[in-house]
């Protein structure tokens, strides 16, 4: 049974990831702190790591290479604080809910120096095939991606 | 009485605007279309756009070299279709809800060449003063900008 | 001989396009000015723009659909002045050279309100098909292109 | 004399530095590789790796927020290779020429894969006062950092 899509989802449901980012002066702007477009590269540096943690049988980098997107959906941010030059951020992440035909990510992004939060992230993905432009059924694809 | 601040709120939230945005080539990635965050980039032209269309005493870009930051607190994006290399995107923009200390933008992008919506956000932002770092009452900074 | 090849050459060598570009607030970085890298992004609209204005048989925005690329081998730029979020960018472009298997444009970037010149580009291109990866030669990629 | 500035211009002269960057999605275009501009990113990482490994009193990062610029000059960047979505990049960097006003840095940027060389740059650099907008010394400036 370990390997049923219902242990799968459980697994997947419970499984975390940190990763850590640098903030690049380009970064910036001219408040001086983090352009409010840029959180969201730290958080795509989030659900790649995490995807990676999984541990599949390839590095999530290379679906693209083979015609599958794991395309974004829908993006709620919240800004907290704000991050600056030179500061490293710590994004933590998991899977929220997995539905049939997407999937929806929280990550959490924070300040390593101090800990303060600097945004707070829902992401909701799909997994379409390029080809067909057909969304594919997200736990097959982690079925396939895993096991 | 034109010169209230209810009479100035209602023609905010009456108040709308349609720009124009050209997709430059980097701003696709290697899914052929464009990456989810160069929208945040679209819809803040939106923003740009309108707060110019007020006709206020000045151009909102100069409160950045005044010391005055329209900051970003929060935004909601939905994906619907995706925009490529050479499309013009429209922005349409208005005031969804003025708060004391916020605001909220309601931003409809869509492909200029058949009408599609690629993109839905609303985004909500504030008036910040960089050097005590507090937070600007929304209508005073109206008033102060417009009349 | 209105069609030869050296009667098109002296034409691309002596045509000259101007266009315009707005700085964005997130094109600036935390010393209040333009990221040095998004100079590029400017001298590209005038790549593009200089395309267009040959009046070519479609938008040059189109190859990259049809497995053409216009890659940069060389990029030489100098920065002379800043600029600030709000300006106008003027991009004068043309042909500096038109070799085999590459050509060089040149850019002159320049801000509208005072006229002061803020970069100078040297950028090299080449065509490439992308199903081959082979070079094509830079007179016949325009010959078909334009006539 | 191992204090003085003829030495330390040697040490800085013989230094190196090697750093890793990872290719994010983002910085493809729609080509599949890394688009040109995003390469600038890549080797003003090695610059602030290369900064740092001088061990210094202070990060490099910090410069900034205490009215000090290292800003670009002039960059010339030859493409070699392609990256994509995933590669890791070494950029290795060290000072190829000081002057009075401004120094050259040589990035060498390969793919740490198969070790093809990606790009090569030679980018100036000056040191300026935000506040007086004139220009340092480079070698006081390096003089003050180190000793």
């Amino acid at each position: 049974m370990t390997n049923s899509l219902e242990t799968l989802k459980i697994r997947l449901l419970e499984h975390q990831d940190i990763t850590k980012v640098k903030v690049r002066f380009n970064d910036t702007d001219a408040m001086g702190i983090v352009h409010f477009k840029n959180y969201m590269v730290y958080f795509d540096d989030g659900f790649v790591s995490f995807m990676n943690s999984l541990e599949g049988k390839q590095p999530v980098e290379q679906f693209i290479h083979q015609g599958l997107a794991l395309g974004v959906k829908h993006v709620d941010i919240t800004y907290e604080k704000p991050a600056t030059f030179g500061d490293y951020i710590l994004v933590k992440t998991n899977i929220d809910k997995i539905g049939n035909k997407s999937l929806t990510f929280y990550h959490e992004l924070s300040r390593e120096s101090d800990g303060e939060i600097v945004a707070i992230v829902k992401a909701t993905r799909f997994v379409m095939d390029l080809k067909t432009n057909k969304l594919r059924n997200v736990m097959s694809f982690f079925k396939n991606f895993i096991q």
